[in-house]
């Protein structure tokens, strides 16, 4: 039994309905962030959204983490320039500004270093930095907005990893079934998700998979009972800090909006919740669930999908006669490692 | 002198003005749609936006008609499945239900029997019709939502056609600075403007640009007087009327939001709209038109940019363990001859 219900059941519930019902739980409800620059994100909104910041045209940071579903491209690995096949799944966009770092090997601090990344990598949106600034300074209606938002001219990478990260920061998905739960409404869940809440936590999950985004506030060793099955040869942290001990250790991924963010780990291999609920109690506790386990967790898990982005699809400034165009045909450079 | 102006400058002009004053232009103002079910448009929304509608789960309506951008790719010819390229340049989806016929060539009568095409095209979203239904069907919150809003169970791909084509319907883009001259705001062009619309007239752009749509309402043949200069083998309308009289002979595009649909022509080879009109008035009208003259024309043509789509990001229902998976990496099929 949680602190929360022994308060609730010594009658004395109604006196403490003024405090945070979920204080005391292991996982804390997500709220939006209330310190963004709007002008900024109006920016990084559009930048977000298009396809010049690739060296085709045709790729965005939506392509791979789209808002229309969940952050993610629902594919184990990206679809990136010429094609080529990303060598590992996307991870949400969403509450990401939440993470202790950012990548599955967490090698960029924050958003605003993450985001610079896939522009550039060359099997991703393949587009030369000084290629992608030259490109938005010729655009006359980016030169003007990132003059009012910025007031500072030409246009820098600087500026346009700024906003893009300050987008991002707006990414957060509240009030979720279970953060209503948390907030103090009982008949937010289920008796059902509420006894997978319970196991959740009694098996274990939770002391990987815990705060505000449910993950992403640590790394952790994929494997730790019995290895994690898989021909994707990422190898984790190990190719951040150099040791040896941090092979196959990556970021834990929020649970956050997981209905959403199919299909699951770091090779994007399993496409059903329950399996991937399984592997974990197998790999990470030494616990093989049984079917009713098993269903409740997962009835818990999909209480997590938030309130999803919502806003007006952006109007991007047009391109003129002499704008940078875009090389959707042209030769591909040879793939370098990627993420 | 138009009528227009000969009716102000009689001085009765004030009576007139209950009257539409652009009612005798052989251009009229773009009006949005009256009589859409909008049920139907929620659900095309969401199916325009949903890449899971080709096989490589990544391309969706708006990737090659992206709304953020004037309705097109803005690249002269598409990005399809495998990265294939395409063979023709993609029209704008603004305004296009006012077209004669849908494709450059005209072979689909209406919006409903266009969208059809690039969901099955090898060379676009490659998804057979069957996958492409079945995946739908397997995807629980479509199949809530197709059924309340055509009360019938299973999907099927006429619902899908038509649920798009009746989201298309709406994509028409009013209130540019011409409809407002159009409507009798005298201010709303400059005299630049004005003296360019007078040129467009003069010079005979109008005999085939006319209409609500400035155009796809004729099928003309390209280089009346000269030829098109282009590598693109594309024939026109007689791949579909089998007459040697349509060799060349394309659907007229629309000029609405012109500065927004670049590249221009259907090998999309021209990226400036200077150029686009000076082609057009050397090959179809047999004119060389002055500096100060190209220049007007088109500072007329950039009054064509009317209200863009303004709606919130669809949210796409998430597929379950048993949805059919997208392949993006699977064997590509042999390329057919496409559009």
């Amino acid at each position: 039994m949680t602190l929360k219900s022994t308060v609730l059941a010594t009658g004395i519930g109604l006196w403490f309905t003024t405090i945070p019902s979920g204080a005391a739980e292991p996982i804390q409800p997500l709220t939006p962030p209330s310190d963004v620059n709007s002008a900024q994100v109006e920016l990084g909104k559009k930048l977000y959204f298009d396809p010049r910041l690739s060296k085709s045209g045709f790729i965005s940071c939506n392509s791979c983490h789209n808002l229309s579903m969940g952050g993610t491209d629902n594919l184990p690995t990206s679809v990136g320039h010429h094609w080529q096949q990303g060598p590992i799944n996307s991870p949400t966009v969403l509450n990401s500004g939440l993470s202790v770092a950012q990548f599955w090997d967490g090698r960029a601090a924050d958003l605003k270093e993450q985001a610079a990344g896939p522009i550039a990598n060359p099997r991703e949106m393949a587009m030369d930095h000084t290629a992608a600034v030259a490109t938005l300074n010729g655009i006359p209606g980016y030169v003007a907005e990132f003059k009012t938002v910025f007031n500072q001219t030409p246009i820098t990478l600087d500026q346009v990893t700024q906003a893009i990260a300050e987008f991002e920061k707006t990414l957060v998905t509240p009030n979720s079934r279970f953060d209503q739960w948390l907030a103090g409404n009982e008949t937010a869940l289920t008796a059902e998700e509420r006894a997978g809440y319970d196991l959740f936590k009694s098996v274990g999950c939770v002391a990987c998979h815990n705060g505000p985004a449910v993950g992403g506030s640590s790394f952790q060793k994929v494997g730790v009972i019995a290895p994690y099955q898989t021909t994707n040869p990422a190898e984790g942290r190990i190719a951040v800090t150099g040791k040896d001990a941090d092979r196959l250790v990556f970021k834990v991924p929020t649970l956050r909006n997981i209905a959403l963010t199919y299909p699951y780990f770091h090779d994007g291999a399993v496409q059903s919740l329950n399996d991937a609920v399984n592997i974990m109690a197998h790999i990470q506790l030494n616990r093989t669930l049984t079917a009713d386990e098993n269903a409740k967790v997962v009835a818990f898990l999909n209480t997590l999908t938030g309130d999803q982005p919502n806003f007006a699809l952006p109007q991007l400034p047009p391109s003129v006669a002499n704008t940078p165009k875009p090389e959707p045909f042209a030769a591909v450079d040879t793939p370098a490692a990627a993420h």
